[in-house]
C-alpha cells in the first residue's frame, strides 16, 4: 500500500460528514466529533513555538513566515502535579492528559494513592472507538503508557511492554496502532513478546518502510530500540509518516477513533539544551499537524487538541543582557549535542575543527574554538564525551543567543491549541486536567 | 469627589447600552466598541503569569486560586522589532502597538525612517474620542510616549514632556487624562511646565489624595520625580486607584474614550531579576484588571485587549534540574533587592541579617548568608551596593527556584486576553502590530 491511498481513503470517508463542513461555530458545536487526535508536544512551552517560528522564517520571503501551530491557537495551560512543587514530569503530566486525574511525578495512569485512573483510550474502547498513539519515544514510554496502562512508576518499561502486549481479549489489545520506538522492551532476553503477538494475530513492524504494506489492525511498529533518532540526525518526517500511516490504517477500520501523536524529543532535546536539535523536533511536529489538518479538512468530523505535558529546559531567546537571538545560527547546525559528542568522542582529535565547521557550522572566536577542542585533553573516554557536550552547550548557548536554566522542567504555562467540532472548548487558560475532562465528555457522546 | 462616586457614575452610564449586555457572540460583533481599555503589561510573557498565579495561590483554599488574567486569554502574539534581532525593546514593542508599524529599539511613535505614525490616541481624537494613559512609570517613559508623541530616541524624555505639554489646540492637549510618574520631567531647571499648564487650563495633581478632589480634565497627575515605587515597597493598589479615577474622569466626559493603562514595572523586575518585585507588580496589574472588569460589567460597550510588549528576563519557574519552585518563599519577601540594596548600604554590618531575616524572609544555609553578607566588606559604596544586589539576586534565584537567562528582554511570544465587542477579533496567534491594526478599525467605526 502507498501513501495515495490515504488520500483516497479521506475522499471516500469526507463524504460522510458534510454536515459539519459549516463554518458556523454553533453547527460546529452541535456536531459531536467522530475522531479524535489529540497531539502532545512533550516539553513544548510557548518558547519553542517561538524559537522554531523564527528558526525555521524563510528570510527570502516578505514578512514572516506561518506555521502550521499559528491557527490552531485557542490558550494556555497549567500543568502542576500533585504536590506543592509545581514543576511536573512527563508521567504526572501524560497521566493529567489522560486520565483528568493530577497526580504524583512518575504515575503511570494512577492517582495519588497508585490506584488506576480510567484514561480517554479505555472510555474509547468502551464507546466501541478504535485507539491509537504514535510516539517518536519508545511506544513504553511516559506519555504514551499513561494512554493505555497502569503503573506505579514511569521506569518500569519492560512492565509496561507487558501490559501493552497483552490481549484484554481474544484477537484484542488496548490499541489498534501503536506505532514509535521500543524494539528492545518487547524483544527482551527474559521475554520475545514480538513473534507471540504475531502468532496471536498482531501484525508487528520494526523497519518503516514495512509500514506501506500494512493492510491489517491491530499493529505493532517499534522502529527502533529505545527513542528514534533525533530529527536533525535523521528525517523529520518520522513523525508525520508514522502519523499518515496511522491515519489511513484507522480511517480503514471504519470506526469513530482516538489517536495520541507525541512530539517526544522536544522535551529531550530541552533537557539537553540543546537549541538546534529541539527545533528541528518542533520542524517535525510541524510537518505532522499540516498532514493532520489535511485529515480534518476532509473529515471534518474530527476534533484536533494539541498541547504539552510541560515546558522544559527552562528556554529562552536572549540572555546576557544582549537585545538578540541568533536564529540563522540556529538554523544552520546540522547535528544535535548527543550525535556529535558520540563522533567526537571516538574521533582524532586533529580532525575536530573540520568535523565542527560541517556539523556545528557557527562562527567562533579563538576562544570559543579553544573551549571546544579542550575536551579532547580528557584521556577517560566518559568523562570525554561528558566535556564534549558540556563545551558544545555553552558554545551553541552562547553564539546563538540561547538562555536555558535548568536540564529539567518548569512549571510555566504552555499552549493549548484545537481545531474541528468542538474546539472552543478547548480556549482561554484550563488547567491540562480540564482538557482530559472535556476530552472525556466528547467521547463519552456529551457536550463538553 | 469620593470612590462610590465611581460606581454611581458606572450605574448611570450602563443604562446607555443595554442592547450589548447580550452574551450571543454575533450580537457582540454586531455591536461596536464605544470605549477602548488597552492594558499593556510591560515585560509579561506568560512565564510571570504562572509565576503571579502560583506566588498568589491562597493555600488554604482547595484547587488553585483564579486570577483576574484567566477568563480573558485569547492567544499568544509576536514582538519582533524592524530588524534581525527579534529581541525588541519597549520603544519599538509600544510603538507596534501603538502605530501597527514596526520599528527599531529605541523608536518612539516613529517609523524605521523616522518618520511619525499615527496613533491609535491620534486617531481617536479624530473621531471626538477621549484619550488617556495610566503607568507607573514616567508618563514620559517609552510605552505611554509611543502613544501621544514622535521622537527619533525613548532616552529623550525633557522633549518628550514638552510634547506632552504642548497644547494641540486652545486648552486642549493630545490627552484628557494622564497620570503616573514622571514630576521632574516637567518641573525641570530649563522649564517648570506645571504652573504654566494649570494657567493654560489644565487640572495638575501631584499627590494621590489630591485625586479625589478632580472634577475636571484635562488633567495630568505625575505622583513621583520618576517611575512610582515598586508596588512590593509601596502600595499594589496604585495603579487600581489610578485607573479607577481615569475611569470616573472619562465616564464623566460622555465621550467614548481610548485608555491605555500600563503595568510598567512587570518589565523593571524583570531586568532586575528579581520575582518577589515581579509578581508583586502582576499583583498589582491583577487588581487593576479587577477593577477593569467591574467597568465592562456596567458598560458592555467596553472593548478590553490586555497584552505585553515582550518578555523580560528570561523567566523562567524552575532551574538547575531541580523539579520545584518554591512558590510560597517568593511570596514571603517583603522588599525589593533594589530597595534592599539601598538600604542595607548604608546600614552597618552587624544590623544586615537582622533585616534580611525580616525582609528576604527566606530560611538560608550557612553558605547562602556569608554570601549575603560578604559585600560588607566592600569600602567603596557604589562597588558595595553593586555586590549587595548581585548577591540578593544570586541567593533568591536560587532558594527559590527561578531562573533567569538576562538582565534584557527575550523573543519570546506573549500572550493577549481581551473582553466586550469585537474581543474574538484578538484570538489566536497574532502580530503585536496586528492588535493594533484591529484597534485602528474599532476607533474607525468598522469591523476589525
Amino acid at each position: 500500500m502507498k501513501l495515495h491511498r490515504i488520500v483516497a481513503a479521506s475522499v471516500l470517508l469526507g463524504s460522510l460528514s458534510t454536515a459539519a463542513l459549516a463554518h458556523d461555530e454553533h453547527q460546529y458545536e452541535a456536531a459531536q466529533a467522530r475522531n479524535i487526535i489529540y497531539v502532545i508536544g512533550d516539553g513544548m512551552g510557548f518558547e519553542y513555538i517561538s524559537a522554531y517560528r523564527y528558526a525555521f522564517d524563510d528570510p527570502s520571503k516578505p514578512g514572516l513566515s506561518a506555521t502550521a501551530f499559528d491557527d490552531l491557537l485557542k490558550g494556555s495551560a497549567t500543568t502542576y502535579p500533585d504536590d506543592d512543587t509545581w514543576v511536573t514530569d512527563s508521567a504526572a503530566g501524560a497521566t493529567a492528559l489522560a486520565t483528568g486525574v493530577k497526580s504524583y511525578n512518575g504515575a503511570i495512569g494512577v492517582d495519588a494513592n497508585k490506584h488506576p485512573q480510567q484514561t480517554l483510550m479505555e472510555l474509547a474502547r468502551e464507546q466501541g472507538w478504535s485507539t491509537a498513539a504514535v510516539s517518536t519515544s519508545q511506544v513504553t514510554h511516559a506519555t504514551p503508557a499513561s494512554f493505555f496502562t497502569h503503573h506505579p512508576s514511569r521506569k518500569m518499561y519492560d512492565a509496561i511492554a507487558d501490559s501493552l502486549a497483552t490481549p484484554i481479549a481474544d484477537g484484542q489489545w488496548s490499541f489498534d496502532v501503536l506505532l514509535g520506538g521500543g524494539y528492545d522492551n518487547f524483544n527482551r532476553d527474559d521475554k520475545n513478546w514480538l513473534p507471540e503477538l504475531k502468532r496471536q494475530g498482531m501484525t508487528v513492524v520494526t523497519e518503516f518502510d514495512q509500514l506501506d504494506d500494512v493492510q491489517q489492525t491491530p499493529v505493532l511498529g517499534v522502529f527502533a530500540p529505545y527513542g528514534l533518532p533525533h530529527a536533525i540526525d535523521d528525517d523529520a518526517a518520522r513523525l508525520s509518516y508514522m502519523t499518515k500511516h496511522a491515519l489511513r490504517l484507522l480511517t480503514e477500520r471504519r470506526k469513530p477513533f482516538a489517536l495520541m501523536i507525541e512530539g517526544s524529543q522536544i522535551d529531550w532535546c530541552g533537557h539537553a539544551n540543546d537549541i538546534a536539535c529541539a527545533v528541528n523536533e518542533m520542524h517535525s511536529l510541524n510537518l505532522t499537524l499540516k498532514v493532520i489538518k489535511q485529515y480534518l479538512k476532509a473529515h471534518p468530523d474530527t476534533l484536533l487538541v494539541v498541547t504539552a505535558d510541560h515546558s522544559t529546559g527552562g528556554l529562552t531567546l536572549g540572555r546576557d543582557g544582549i537585545y538578540q537571538w541568533h536564529a540563522e545560527r540556529v538554523r544552520n547546525i546540522n547535528a544535535s549535542i548527543a550525535e556529535m559528542s558520540r563522533t567526537l568522542v571516538d574521533m582524532p582529535a586533529a580532525e575536530w575543527r573540520e568535523y565542527l565547521k560541517v556539523n556545528l557550522a557557527l562562527k567562533l572566536s579563538d576562544e570559543q574554538w579553544q573551549q571546544l577542542l579542550q575536551p579532547a585533553q580528557q584521556e577517560d573516554k566518559k568523562a570525554r564525551q561528558q566535556a564534549i557536550r558540556q563545551a558544545l552547550v555553552a558554545v551553541t548557548a552562547k553564539v546563538t543567543g540561547t538562555g536555558w536554566t535548568t536540564s529539567g522542567h518548569t512549571a510555566v504555562d504552555v499552549p493549548v491549541l484545537a481545531a474541528g467540532p468542538g474546539a472552543e472548548h478547548f480556549s482561554g487558560y484550563m488547567d491540562n486536567t480540564d482538557i482530559a475532562k472535556a476530552l472525556f465528555k466528547v467521547i463519552g457522546g456529551q457536550n463538553p
